[in-house]
């Protein structure tokens, strides 16, 4: 093998697996067209092998409109939220972060600090990563938009590929307050959600430290929830090929999480389980690792909840021991 | 130094001097608000250093009504050209491709093999220039958009920052094929623009192996000619902390550039000298260089040319011997 950085071309066949959806109906019609000019599409990370390391990169769109909505938001917060995005899928492959490249598209009306006030959200995100601003790109246009892209780098590679039957599910923090923060907005006329919901949704912080430490301990596999519970497990199942078993009455749920629901009439798992964007960690962890779940609350201030078990069978979501059929969030729904 | 991958942070100082302009103004003020969060803004690469090799990073975003108009091209066409755009840079780093991550923006208007289509041309772009597609984004939004990062290596970084007062400038190819589409477009009425001019600004190519040729044979300092000539003579010049003389009576000028001035009235020269997006490469070469200019044309089909010099003074664009006031094409102006 060379010494040269070079993409990991022997794990590409795993990889293009992902779950149900239109998006990825979308993907997987891009990597069959594409043919061998593609490589290792649909985890996380693209990942280069170079000398003792592995470089990670992945790249994330923030649209207004889709994404956020100027009303709702600084333009520091939509900043921040944009990277954090982009931050988590480092995460999500247990990778260090380097830095981030930030292409923002600034429409005409905005004021001319406009550009200043969405870095300075991106840096602070960035620093709290421990990665730095390396480069970017600005451009006028129609629509505000952010796609940050993120290096990392990492000992070896961890995907959403490797769960083995047997593994348990992980997911770190609560889940359901983004979206919770989502709902207030769509029916509040106006009005700002309650105070932990809008901070779940502006300000995710990416769970870097976490990721680690899970691979440290043997993760098998690892994937960070963007498209929502359902949608992210059922990824993690089809890239591993294996099954799981959710357990939604385990969901660790968001203190915003109940006043969401009542707007929606779902009960608090399942609209936890379907809300994009909590950008916490779901891992198969070994089943010998479960001891060690409490020092993971007393070193990061936050849960890490045993959700699941990894199966061979199909994805199951499972409410008072009831299956419930439930779709992952999808921007193209 | 350690052997693992990070920011050439050495480097930072020469690399956040811009040429005028508002969109540097707005870099100039993002770099001041960001302070040591950021790491070598304003090159045309970020540069990671890794064992025997560094990692060249940049991003590129291409949005509807501001780089192009769907009537004009066809979604193969925009994504090649916004692969190229982004690839370019890798070039004035006199870089070898890797590969690169699409994050896309797709109307939901447009038909569902959308992306496909737009993929098929950055696909195509990418491996003319040896890269593979690692990754990527898809999301919805109100505009087309592209944003593409790219990732190269290189056996030491070549930047804008290197010219010696002495040096004499080069430029590859030719120059106003790109802004004579343009023109042509904004004046025909949806008639197209002649044929020439239309593949310049649909389909231009990365002069990869051209910008490794000139490092290879001693390049001070490179640049892609994005924003024109005229802009990227300043933009060289500033980070190089020197003067340049440009005599624009020896600019190559593309076949299809007499036909553009013509429509603007300009003179041809100053027309190509202010058109952006002909991404050819402008090089401060040592004076010794000059025998070697015909090779360049044997090799790759298109001339380089001699188009001024490296001075201690001002950035000075001559024509017939005059002094001419050239404003580099901005997509703030």
């Amino acid at each position: 093998m060379s010494s040269k950085p070079h993409p990991v071309s022997e794990t590409s066949p795993s990889h293009t697996r992902l779950g149900p959806g239109r998006e990825f109906d979308r993907i997987r019609r891009i990597v069959a067209e594409l043919g061998n000019r593609a490589v290792g599409l649909g985890d996380d990370c693209a990942v280069l092998a170079a000398e003792g390391d592995q470089v990670c990169l992945s790249t994330d769109v923030s649209v207004e409109g889709v994404h956020f909505r100027r009303e709702w938001l600084t333009l520091e917060e939509i900043g921040w939220r944009s990277a954090a995005a982009a931050l988590s899928d480092l995460a999500a492959a247990a990778a260090l972060p380097i830095g981030l490249l930030a292409a923002l598209v600034i429409p005409e009306d905005l004021d001319p600090e406009a550009a200043e006030q969405l870095m300075v959200g991106v840096g602070g995100a960035a620093a709290m990563s421990g990665a730095s601003v390396l480069g970017g790109d600005l451009s006028s246009g129609g629509l505000l938009s952010l796609t940050i892209t993120v290096v990392g780098r990492t000992e070896h590679h961890l995907g959403r590929s490797g769960a083995r039957v047997g593994d348990r599910l992980w997911v770190s923090g609560t889940l359901g307050g983004a979206r919770s923060a989502l709902e207030q907005w769509r029916t509040g006329e106006g009005t700002d959600p309650d105070h932990d919901a809008r901070h779940a949704f502006a300000k995710p912080e990416p769970r870097i430290a976490e990721g680690r430490w899970l691979a440290h301990r043997g993760a098998h596999a690892l994937i960070d929830l963007s498209d929502g519970l359902a949608g992210d497990v059922r990824h993690l199942a089809a890239a591993s090929g294996v099954g799981c078993v959710v357990n939604l009455d385990a969901l660790p749920l968001h203190i915003s999480t109940g006043a969401g629901a009542t707007l929606t009439g779902q009960a608090a798992a399942v609209f936890a389980a379907i809300g994009g964007e909590d950008y916490e960690l779901l891992a198969a962890m070994p089943e010998s690792f479960t001891p060690e779940a409490r020092e993971f609350a007393v070193d990061f201030g936050t849960p890490l909840t045993n959700i699941g078990v990894v199966l061979d069978g199909p994805v199951q979501f499972l409410l008072d021991g009831e299956d419930v059929d439930l779709q992952g969030y999808s921007h193209f729904q």
